[in-house]
């Protein structure tokens, strides 16, 4: 490593205390170099809820030790002699939550041939994922990051890296659904859980141009702020009698953040209309969720999910966000304070999304 | 009544214990009678899991006293000035599930028309129903019935009218989502469940020309009859270890005749590749269906609905059924023998649908 000049560094969970803000600085191998790589000298790197269920094991057990964050934006230091895309030494880049696909390496794959690669059975996470080399993918809460160069997208001008680097894992989680549903004029979306994704999909359905952008959420407590990010209105089931025959018939898209499995899921499929559909991107980690499928039966409605974006939807989610000027809301911290920020996403402090810095500009912060 | 030379007269379940055998003959008021009207000579009645759900009040309480039965086939003996369809005397008709619908009557109604009169929200059961005219709507269990013409369906030369009867709501219940989610041609299609519902399903995906019609049920049992169904392939989920995995994502289509909230529908949205369809038909009264969504996230597949079918799909599935010798296995009983009828569906011995038939031919039975 010391070839390049550049040290592979990083804060690395050793077990599942770190999630109790217990992670080490210290030094990682990196994936063995390939000539499609590119290595990036990390500027940003957003704080991803994957992170906590990861740091504590939450959904499986994890390959410690293990350096995350996957919203990784930075300068590009070196480009193998097969990267593609025209990617150059100075480029400012981003990387995603996916790190690699089987591209067609072994055999057809439908799902690469078709431009989605996160659908690919091959699907390589940016950490705590294992390279077609062996290698264990490492993440972005570091100094430098290795990552195939189909996964990297550079970063069109207008964009602040700090507004850009949680849209690669949080934004385009909830712009592909988005997208692929058919937000835009004529409809009526509703965001459920408005916290770092959720206040994604009031951005981005309103930069989509829906008619109507509703956020959901249990408490009255965060109204004001979600209507200042756009949203045309807001509803608190929790402090709203009635609020499911209220608006019962009347949505065309729901997205669903919310990864507990105590969701209304029922109640909030009795809020589409006729064959409208709910998205949910929210895994829950405490159980199956539960609904009654006869409101799917009487309203031809469906549930559906949706896994991030690929590269070509994350460069098309970025050009829509400099276009419509998507101004997420972000608090940005200096990446030396890693532990105290995992420790107040984990208390349900961010608003709405955490980005760590490796050099803060005085004034921005 | 009396003024038409016949009188309206059936089973009629006077409380829940009418499940156990206990209906009891006898005279009923029809809806008064309305120039949009058709009266029908009732030849045959499908028996439905339904008629069973509503004698036993099992999703709701039902409004005893109560005539069940919405799978009818008879002869129209009295035709309204104002009926649709060109409906005379003499034709052989059929009335499914559906009796009535707003049809625009008060307000526009996307649903009515686009000819989807089965998502209107102001649909009208067949039997225990309210009709526009504040009377309780009343089924096929009995001699003759009366229903909007709009829901009567004229059954075409060529299909037995015992064979008819459990098309009119068994079949349809199947036919509309295969056809709704494109089977086909190229298509692998599964059936959760194979009884009375799910037996149709092998039959029109067959009919509507899938490449591999499976089906899917917990014992070896059927097996053999799946077979002889049509189907190219069955599995039995508790007999064959790892058949999750060994047809994980093989399937296009997947319609779940399956009532009890205990069926592993995690596992079977395993079975569906990338942007596969489960549709979902049967109603649990046992509680919530419960699933893990993670599944739907990484193939970006769904869960839906479907509801019956409009009086068009209606005649569309039935053309089919002449088309292409769609022959359902039905057990024809006696009108007379409704409650045994009853008991022994209720028992699960049905194979696979029975059918009520005021005139028995002799040697059909």
């Amino acid at each position: 490593m010391a070839t390049q000049g550049y040290k592979f560094e990083g804060w690395l969970g050793l077990d599942k205390e770190s999630i109790g803000g217990k992670m080490v600085w210290g030094e990682f191998k990196p994936k063995p170099w390939e000539e499609t790589d590119v290595d990036i000298k990390i500027s940003h790197c957003g704080v991803c809820g994957t992170d906590l269920h990861v740091l504590r094991s939450g959904w499986r057990a994890t390959p410690y030790p293990i350096c995350v964050g996957h919203e990784i934006i930075g300068t590009v230091v070196r480009v193998g002699s097969k990267a593609e895309g025209g990617l150059k030494v100075g480029d400012r880049v981003g990387v995603g939550a996916q790190s690699d696909s089987c591209l067609g390496r072994d055999s057809e794959c439908d799902d690469c041939a078709s431009g989605l690669e996160q659908y690919c059975g091959k699907f390589v996470n940016t950490y705590g994922g294992k390279h077609f080399n062996g290698a264990k993918s490492m993440g972005g809460y570091g100094m430098y990051h290795r990552c195939p160069s189909h996964f990297v997208v550079k970063i069109p001008d207008g964009l602040d890296s700090a507004d850009a680097a949680p849209m690669l894992c949080g934004g385009i989680t909830l712009f592909a659904p988005l997208k692929d549903h058919g937000c835009g004029p004529g409809k009526t979306v509703g965001i459920v859980g408005v916290g770092g994704l959720g206040h994604f999909g009031i951005a981005f359905a309103k930069a989509l141009g829906a008619d109507r952008v509703v956020g959901i959420s249990r408490s009255e407590t965060k109204r004001d702020e979600v209507l200042r990010m756009g949203a045309d209105s807001y509803i608190a089931t929790e402090d709203e009698e009635n609020w499911a025959n209220k608006y019962g018939k009347t949505f065309d898209l729901i997205i669903s953040t919310v990864s507990s499995s105590k969701m209304p899921l029922t109640q909030y499929l009795g809020l589409l209309k006729r064959e409208g559909t709910l998205v949910q991107v929210g895994i829950p980690d405490d159980g199956p969720l539960g609904f009654n499928p006869g409101v799917l039966i009487n309203l031809r409605s469906k549930i559906t999910g949706s896994k991030i974006g690929s590269p070509a939807e994350i460069r098309q989610m970025l050009d829509l966000a400099v276009e419509k000027h998507v101004k997420p809301w972000v608090q940005v911290r200096h990446m030396s304070e890693a532990n105290q920020t995992i420790l107040d996403m984990d208390a349900g402090k961010a608003r709405y999304r955490y980005v760590l810095a490796n050099e803060t500009i005085q004034g921005k912060l």
